[in-house]
């Protein structure tokens, strides 16, 4: 007889796992890499050749190094965060995280109490999104435009949360290849950003997972790089840079809010071998590899803008990205993508509905996000060719596509 | 001027780290490895061949193998439990962790309340119990002999839980090679314990990261492999076996269970390489690795006891451990090892504390733990006669040490 667990479990855990099922024929979803790109083999050279010289470190919790992170790890990131992206910053401010999922649980968890309030960008990351719903945290949504958060709305809510005696507790924003929008906060509101949260007396975490995927201009100033009263904690990740296996983040913060969120980190430290072979990998080899992985990205965006064009013709409405992995596309208002998301998972296109990445969740139904990094060129076609034939014969458009009436 | 965080972060977190000092010349505490014998080359060398197979990969959230870990790495630890463990396990019943220590807060997340209670060992592990008290849980110490957790008051606490209406949720023990005391529980305790356990429908959480480390004896069958309703869930890892700073470890649970606790793992899946370079390794050279570390701890674990013996004489009384890399030492009442411990420390050699591994802090105030796997064989003997000097001098005792008047 089997024992239940049942009434052993907390009332507020999240929906059980489903058994995992592989990967759709057209993987639209998530932030998977080009895996032509993954610079694998370099990674484990580079690892032969820090084991040769550091392997006894591995006898060590934190290698050896504490509990922030492999020393030489913090010392590359810190030193690419300043030539890259003008932020002075001290390996004595970083704490290397599993990701920068694990940076932002420690965020949440150092700061958030159910009924708190969180001001996100008004489409954002899914993943920050159903975080703050299952902590109980209410978040408020800020148009976005092609330069970013609006800082005259931001101005205004914040005015208003005053009024009612409420203060967020952090402005969380992706400011440089926004998820899912692709757009770019201008340094001017950046710097606005900066003022109002001063004045207001509100936090901002920065999440700039994306910054280095620009291939259209220079890579902004850190907002973090603008501030000089450690009002901002930034992350960032190798994970859409390098690999999204290696599960390698990382939090900066001045040390009276680093040395809060590190207690929090439980774990023992994150695993050695991606920290030691990216340390050794990065100083020789990150730039060029970036930049050769933008123009991938690049002809994979045109792929995929192409693909929507002549599929969807002007029934897909998107800005073209200047960086990134994704495509965020609007269709007209009898699409319903949380069905669509629905009918194509079952053909095997998997996207993503606009409504989980969008903070009034009615006003992303239809919308959708599509991630061109992972799959080829010729999947690209092919899973848009589908989608849209998924989409007319639910929701009767488009009614045209590459040029043949459907 | 700098931004003052301390009015949003929450009431309940712990205290602030502190920044990472280097490590103690007699380093004696936490569960570092004996660094000749980490396997480092072969790790990399076994990364190098699957990478070369399976680098591609990397271009996928968990390893395009879904979110509970590398299928390779499951699949060999499944073989591994039932062959060495005598643990029947299907891959699809383990979920790959950051150590065992996320595979910990995992089902403590799942599991816990303030204000519930537990069961533990009245010695466990310090970060164990300092997780239940951070999380407002209460435990109850059931006392250990040589045979391990004792039934007899196990039986008599779970009869008075329950005559004041109180379900534990569940009985967390390390029934072999137990941590700190060494002990292994008897196989007729383990079905008592599992018996009880039915009995009084409450669930066990097993922890079994030492028993690969038994050098006398067989590794006896898992309490989980004595279950067949379920009720066991069971966490294992490299951490001890091959290196601490790699961060594996695991958790075997039945499906019912297993899917409540993935969702609670939020960071996006473990590093790649050290499951890749696990995978690889361990089928070919795990078992010989692990037989020859067992006789290095052994060796080391003689020269601890002897250089105890030497230097405190009948005043420091222990168990001879059968396996694993700590000795767990009782000093007369006139020792308190809290200050011991903060007077050694400033004087370079590291111990834990018995008021940290002890369900009732007090009855462990004059215990001690000491870690032999990490230092050297002169190391433990000039860090043991250091010790014995600064105790000496502190509290009079141990008189006589190394045949000489201090």
């Amino acid at each position: 007889m089997s024992f239940d667990f049942t009434p052993f479990f907390r009332d507020d855990l999240p929906g059980p796992a489903k058994p995992w099922g592989g990967f759709p024929a057209y993987n639209f979803v998530g932030g998977h890499s080009d895996a032509a790109s993954v610079p694998a083999t370099a990674l484990s050279e580079a690892l032969a050749a820090v084991i040769a010289r550091d392997g006894k470190l591995l006898a060590n919790y934190g290698i050896g190094h504490g509990s922030q992170g492999y020393l030489p790890l913090r010392e590359y990131i810190a030193r690419m965060l300043e030539d890259r992206a003008g932020m002075a910053t001290e390996p004595g401010q970083i704490l290397v995280t599993t990701g920068s999922l694990q940076a932002m649980d420690l965020v949440n968890t150092a700061l958030l109490n159910p009924g708190d309030t969180v001001i996100v960008e008004d489409v954002s990351y899914g993943g920050t999104l159903s975080r703050l719903r299952q902590l109980g945290v209410g978040y408020i949504g800020i148009p976005v435009d092609r330069d970013g958060m609006r800082m005259d709305a931001l101005a205004q809510v914040l005015a208003e949360l005053k009024e009612k005696g409420v203060t967020p507790k952090f402005i969380y924003t992706i400011p440089t290849v926004q998820n899912p929008s692709s757009t770019i906060m201008s340094v001017e509101r950046r710097q606005t950003l900066l003022d109002l949260a001063g004045q207001y007396g509100v936090p901002i975490f920065e999440d700039d997972c994306y910054a280095e995927l620009l291939w259209e201009g220079a890579r902004p100033a850190t907002i973090r790089s603008m501030d000089d009263g450690g009002q901002v904690i930034y992350c960032g990740s190798f994970s859409k840079t390098v690999a999204p296996a290696l599960r390698v983040g990382y939090l900066v913060a001045d040390w009276p809010v680093l040395s809060r969120l590190m207690p929090l980190k439980t774990d023992g430290g994150c695993g050695a071998l991606e920290q030691m072979a990216l340390a050794e990998y990065c100083p020789a080899h990150y730039d060029g590899h970036v930049a050769a992985l933008r123009q991938t990205l690049k002809g994979k965006c045109e792929t995929m803008a192409a693909a929507l064009a002549e599929q969807f013709g002007a029934t897909a409405e998107f800005e073209m990205p200047k960086g990134g992995i994704y495509i965020w596309v609007t269709l007209p208002e009898e699409v319903n993508t949380d069905r669509l998301t629905q009918l194509a998972g079952a053909q095997g296109v998997a996207i993503n509905p606009g409504s989980e990445w969008s903070a009034d969740a009615d006003a992303g139904r239809r919308r959708l996000r599509v991630c061109f990094a992972h799959p080829g060129h010729e999947e690209i076609r092919d899973g848009i060719a589908r989608l849209a034939e998924i989409c007319h014969a639910e929701f009767g458009v488009p009614v045209r596509g590459a040029n043949v009436a459907r």
